[in-house]
């Protein structure tokens, strides 16, 4: 009897709330066709290969792989990690000594880069290895997708944190700033834009960084809606830029990733800078900034069904992908259409969706590039599926 | 035939995700015992009374008042003053005109305390007001009671943003220092502990305001727990005050409130010293910090439902109080049994709660004093209701 081959997969950058549904939707997939021998899960993306720490997913129980599916972060664990020339040859030597004919990668740019890497490595030394890149970010920045798994998610939270902290604003009054994740792209800020269900309500100012960020403007723009209002909510991506192209945030972080990625999260100065420049330019007293951080992409209740669908049907496309021989490719979301609202899956290149990343269209962004447009709404609202209705007096 | 006497309700302090329970609780009791005449809700607490804004919350449905009941933040908006005697003359003089013979004031000890004084006045001035205070805090720092509204459901944001949070820290290694709110009283930042479902899971240490904080004792901790696991989540209540008595915060915050208390949330500053200390005295690397912020009293979909059914039941209790002849009380939650559990509702002096903030007993700290023993979590879980489970592999 012939030994089947052996898959290996993992999961690699940043967490999200669905991305185990991705690991779960390919192991069941593979696990229903019978073409793989074991199911590898690498501990910790591409280190676990490195140290072998591998686990057989053939072993877990339906049950187990359905609840680790509803679990956010990461179940295999995660990395952040570029590998070296050496680092793929070391890699290669556990994938021959594991049997595994294909490798499948869960992540983002940067993991469709590592990914990248490795098939290349791989090409030049004649190990014949297929890759099939599975996409996850809640910055929805992958190129080549209408939208990717971990968004929707990431965007319902922050649109039920914007509903409730619009209206604890509205209570108490003053200046609300709220820093939303993004690096280089601001579509998870401007989905703190479908928490309005009222003209007045908040977020008033949404500040991406496809724009550039000038501090005067912002402080003259909350002037403005405080005026109006007696109150103002504004949502700031952690990626703002100023006139030079650097992040704001980077002038006051020194911190930096293995791919040359500044540290922007897990840090509230961005939110204190901004708050403390609110004040001193109008004198307005009451100014609070929070940055909503990890939550965004670990909280355990915000899942959106679309989401946690999508992520799922991502992986079991990617092993379908395999099996059907493709190589080097990532799984992409386009969309057919919004109302009913659907969605194909397709093949692309690999080197199409690696390193580089996608920003907000023009068209989603208001020319005044201090808010969002109805076209952004459109496109975002059957992403993170129904919000809750406020509840208000009538007087 | 005769007129009935008015009641005014209004709404006061931080917001929470069930305050406006207790007001529908309290209109809806009063509507049905046919006792008044109009029911005021007076904008933003006694400023609403200064400046006579004030609606009939007889003309709102009862389909509207559920959807309010259902939505977080003060939907009557709300107030941070405390009154002079000028205020409290003021206040009369509306209240008379308005007709009004019965006061309900919803709020924590600060707001207890603003009906202390206008109660206090009204007696010195001849002016007979009966008043009563209706609980809410997510500090759970109110005195005479076992817990309090809003306390439930800000634990179980923190709670799930803990299961969440220690998972994405398992994901990708290094230390995560997470800020909960709890000016005196470190109840809120316990209810972190609620998250744990094996014995590494995170948070695993927590650092109270009732215990003295140790910088080098903190960082120390941190080390050794980073040392067994590779990682650590600290959970740290804002409140931590340093040997001096001082908040740990105050050095670097320097606003205060009318009630003289500083502020605490809204920034990130006090996660930034610490997470820079860590870094600096262990030498760490990823060392991450996120401030919880406003989201842990507003956020739109983490209410625990006993916590809405009793905050509901306090405001019930109120217009019961008051039409049985009380006055200058609160109502208070004194447990009967945790398995099952169960409560009663009992009317104490408001004095007794007014101003003064309760902490936690010892009996819930452990003599390490950077964890919660079990006697605490017997106390907090049947508050903040079932979480979910998280999946994990067997292997």
């Amino acid at each position: 009897m012939k030994t089947l081959p052996n898959m290996l997969i993992a999961q690699s950058g940043g967490p999200s709330m669905v991305i185990n549904q991705s690991l779960v939707g390919a192991v069941l997939a593979a696990r229903k066709t019978k073409r793989f021998g074991k199911i590898y899960g690498a501990l910790h993306g591409i280190q676990g290969i490195l140290d072998e720490k591998v686990i057989d997913l053939k072993r877990e129980s339906r049950a187990t792989l359905e609840k680790v599916a509803a679990t956010p972060s990461a179940a295999l664990g995660s990395v952040r990690r570029k590998p070296t020339g050496d680092d793929c040859l070391a890699i290669f030597d556990t994938l021959r000594r594991l049997n595994v004919e294909a490798f499948f990668y869960i992540g983002g740019n940067d993991s469709a880069e590592t990914l990248n890497i490795v098939r290349r490595t791989a090409r030049k030394s004649g190990f014949p290895l297929p890759c099939v890149h599975i996409p996850k970010t809640i910055d929805n920045d992958l190129r080549e997708n209408d939208h990717t798994p971990g968004y929707g998610s990431a965007a319902r939270f922050v649109a039920l944190a914007h509903m409730g902290d619009s209206l604890d604003n509205e209570a108490l009054g003053g200046v609300k700033i709220n820093i939303v994740m993004g690096r280089h792209a601001g579509f998870l800020a401007a989905a703190a834009a479908l928490a309005r269900q009222r003209p007045d309500d908040g977020p008033h100012l949404i500040y991406l960084p496809e724009r550039v960020f000038d501090m005067s403007r912002f402080t003259t723009d909350i002037q403005r809606v405080t005026r109006r209002l007696g109150r103002c909510v504004a949502t700031v991506s952690e990626g703002i830029t100023g006139p030079s192209g650097n992040p704001i945030a980077a002038d006051f972080i020194h911190e930096a990733d293995a791919h040359g990625n500044i540290q922007l999260s897990g840090s509230g100065a961005l939110g204190d800078i901004l708050a403390a420049e609110v004040r001193r330019a109008t004198g307005i007293q009451r100014v609070r900034a929070d940055t909503f951080g990890y939550l965004q992409r670990s909280f355990f209740g915000a899942v959106s069904p679309v989401d946690a669908r999508e992520a799922r049907q991502v992986g079991e496309q990617a092993v379908a992908a395999a099996l059907s021989g493709c190589d080097s490719v990532s799984i992409a979301i386009s969309r057919v259409s919004s109302q009913p609202y659907s969605v194909v899956y397709r093949t692309v290149p690999l080197s199409k969706v690696a390193r580089h990343t996608r920003r907000m269209p023009a068209k989603f962004i208001r020319r005044s590039g201090n808010n969002v447009t109805s076209a952004f709404l459109e496109y975002a609202r059957p992403l993170v599926g129904p919000l809750p209705e406020i509840g208000r007096f009538s007087q």
